[in-house]
């Protein structure tokens, strides 16, 4: 798949709430998954397609999803931008929150190779 | 300024339509602009402020705004991103059309040294 390719499918699967799938049909084994902080002190850089999935297990076993929407994709070369908004309780505080944020995605040989996340501060 | 300060700072100003105003006080002198298509097979890239601020004026004397809309910022390290959606008429066309794009900007030593422009393909 090209990039424009890459980043439809991204969106497809991530309306549909198959994110793991999207991990693994699109992600390289190397990706490199990026946030623009680091959650407790820990690590900003998940490093591997591994690290990558269990970051997304522990956020899915740990949030209610009330309602999501996926915005994009919006290309540029061999990157791509994807916009998520998602109403979300943290289970362990039971806090209800609004998440808003775009993920900046790279693709080399057909897969994501790099995704980086920032946070809505507006 | 830091990089959090010129971001909420180039929202504001063009918020207010103030576009030259940001390039004036955000920009670095060698700043470089790079679109995600070249338009009418032109160049992608615009170096140094003098060809950002004649690209702005050209794109301000050919388009007539209906309306407009800044998003984010959405911050990540030295990086930012900012959302622009413009109602606008093409004067040599006479078209009207949605423009829906999204800059991410880079900051070093408190000003902008790179803007990268993604259109919306969704």
């Amino acid at each position: 798949m090209n990039t424009l390719e890459v980043a439809h499918q991204i969106v497809t699967l991530c309306r549909q709430g198959k994110n793991e799938e999207a991990h693994q049909q699109l992600y390289a084994d190397d990706a490199v998954s990026v946030e623009a902080f680091a959650p407790n002190g820990g690590n900003r850089e998940s490093r591997g397609l591994a690290a990558i999935k269990a970051k997304g297990a522990w956020w899915r076993d740990n949030h209610v999803i009330h309602s999501a929407s996926v915005t994009g994709p919006w290309p540029h070369g061999d990157r791509f931008i994807v916009g998520y908004q998602y109403d979300v309780t943290f289970k362990p505080s039971g806090q209800r929150m609004m998440l808003d944020e775009v993920g900046l995605y790279t693709v080399a040989h057909g897969k994501i190779v790099r995704e980086e996340f920032f946070y809505n501060a507006g």
